[in-house]
């Protein structure tokens, strides 16, 4: 992660991040990103039946799951969640604030919250950091609005593609946090991509679906699911190519960007997961059908005896075998093979004879690749997770509320 | 856990457990357990679509999950996983050797096994030891037959139940090993259950099966399923009262005091989970249906944040209102309520003004119990498992093969 712009690079936007004392160690904890104009937006929100009030704040104004924005408020320290009828009138109040200082509606003003939960937001201090976001954009790093929305993650996370739709330049940046929780919160993913492809709300929308299948919904780090998971992206329309439509020639190119970008994003959340050393790629094929690989891989990358194995970079191919039998995939041990690396462990129900100690110093690096061929159909699906180590049991447990 | 008798209390049984070296420590890794008739027995096993070959070989010969047996051989050390056609025969031996010692037939012994997976079992080993058991038949102490299945379990496991049957004393009893698990292997659940009751096979299956779900079945240490779980009884019809079958009046009786043996042996279970400092029981009420409280209980019970906020004595309801959201049961906000043991921390959506220092203070303490009421229905479930502590990390990746 640079200090070079990345989530500004598209044209038509301006961000800036700030502090505003939510967040007690006085890190930023107040971030605006702005277009210049109505952009095609859309979301995808978490799949847990408990949501915080800005989780309900944007599907209000974008029920759909696309329509149009002019921009995006987030804070970090306190989330907005189980905090009554009084957390939907801050969340209001954020959308309020900040479309009334870049000159749009309430209902044009997505937003999002991470940190504790239960706790109501502290308005005055979010109401000046609104003020101060606001005032300062256009003159802040990309990396302060980065920076702005962490929890306890340990890096900032961005990404930037480059692509050319119809011979002209349209550029795909994004930001997000991870998988850091702060007690007594919850995980919470937040994404921000913004783009200057002229492209139809609906189309936009597909494209981000299609895109945090494979990357945001892909991330594991410990099988919970906040309460305030989000991913958004806003489409100026500035870089003047033919406009996309999900029918358009062009759309897969477009597509493809965003999904590069939100991958990337995935990938950096699930490396710097809660005391995560490595990320580790789980990757199933052979599997009946898609929807039978995700399953089986996400098994796999749940796994707390497998993660475990993993920090100790232990070439434990029984516990990988168990918990793709304890899935609800389908499964056949004598069709089975397991590959960590470029090694072959595990070959149709048997170990292989392979070298322990030079899985062992694979297994001791920043990436590791599993690979499980089911052999019985064609589905592929990979998985995103990180080891578990002592230290996710420090931050977890030790933190006092 | 004491010296005295149990699984040998039940009349008609004998039971010994020796050391033959398949356990590099020198332990007690060999039991048999032996009755001097046909008994009726049953079986629970594993759903894990990877079992080992001990578990097909006692599907083989109980296919309906009851029939009749004499007897139950079971090793710790070495597990009989993934070891292909030579692990069935290996398993089939090990009921033949034992046959032969107690007179009886290959196909009435059931067979167990536990430890380090994907290696051959040492059947010179196995063999002695099965002789050296059998040929100490009623001359041991119950305590070593429940300490020759242990693995990484730090304590025996038994239970012992007293009941009266139409006027006539019926006892039964039991051991069992938990979720330790031995790198390269993974968490098995082993339990052998006797008794002297008078009952038909069926009858006995239909009463297994209902204490195992309440049981061992609601038992989970860290989501993994292991490939050799078992739960077995076997009930010697020495007890004289008249036969009961599924619709005697006096089943329930006998029923109860199954499950009480079975749910005794699994709280000692998921208190003995590898690295455990306590044990904690999830109950949800009001849910749908009871498979929907049992998908929800076991939802928090097995969030990695929840086990580490319990484990670090943080009285962090959001977790607990995530982990139910998240799960597939049905679940409103603003309908549930949360206890930590007497004191009401979450109410219809909304946090409560409780004492955080004394809340923290009950969770320091040997058994945590949790109740979610989401107020949907009726339905009800007891979940068992244990908090997550850096011992588990240590436990689980510091073992190199």
């Amino acid at each position: 992660m640079s200090n070079l712009r990345h989530i500004t690079l598209p044209k038509g936007f301006q961000a800036a991040g700030v502090a505003c004392g939510i967040k007690a160690s006085g890190n930023r904890d107040m971030a605006i990103i702005a277009c210049d104009r109505q952009a095609s937006a859309a979301i995808v929100t978490t799949r847990n039946q408990i949501v915080g009030a800005p989780i309900t704040w944007c599907r209000q104004i974008l029920p759909r799951g696309f329509g149009k924005a002019r921009g995006m408020v987030i804070n970090a320290g306190v989330s907005n969640v189980c905090t009554g009828k009084r957390g939907l009138v801050d969340a209001r109040t954020m959308a309020g604030e900040t479309a009334k200082r870049i000159g749009a509606e309430p209902q044009q003003i997505l937003v999002a919250s991470t940190g504790v939960i239960g706790h109501p937001l502290p308005m005055g201090k979010v109401k000046r950091g609104i003020a101060a976001a606001a005032k300062a954009l256009g003159r802040r790093r990309d990396a302060d609005v980065a920076e702005a929305i962490m929890t306890t993650d340990t890096r900032r996370k961005s990404a930037v593609v480059f692509t050319s739709i119809g011979g002209k330049k349209v550029t795909v940046a994004g930001i997000a946090k991870g998988s850091g929780m702060i007690a007594p919160s919850m995980a919470t993913m937040i994404s921000a991509v913004t783009t200057d492809a002229v492209i139809s709300p609906a189309a936009l929308g597909k494209a981000l679906k299609a895109a945090v299948g494979g990357s945001f919904n892909a991330v594991t780090v410990d099988s919970d699911t906040s309460t305030s998971d989000i991913a958004a992206v806003l489409a100026s329309g500035h870089a003047g190519n033919d406009r996309l439509t999900a029918s358009s020639k062009q759309y897969r190119k477009f597509a493809a960007a965003l999904s590069e970008v939100c991958g990337e994003l995935a990938r950096a959340i699930a490396a710097d997961g809660e005391g995560a050393t490595k990320l580790i790629r789980v990757e199933v094929k052979g599997a009946r059908t898609d929807r039978q690989a995700e399953i089986a891989a996400k098994s796999v990358a749940n796994s707390p005896l497998f993660k475990c194995a993993v920090h100790g970079c232990d070439p434990n191919w029984g516990r990988i075998a168990m918990a793709l039998g304890k899935s609800e995939a389908k499964v056949a041990a004598d069709k089975l093979s397991i590959r960590i690396g470029e090694t072959l462990i595990f070959n149709r129900g048997a170990p292989t004879k392979f070298s322990a100690k030079s899985v062992s110093k694979y297994l001791d690096s920043d990436q590791v690749d599993v690979v499980c061929d089911l052999r019985l159909g064609k589905g592929r699906f990979t998985a995103l997770t990180c080891d578990l180590s002592r230290e996710y049991i420090t931050i977890n447990a030790d933190y006092h509320t």
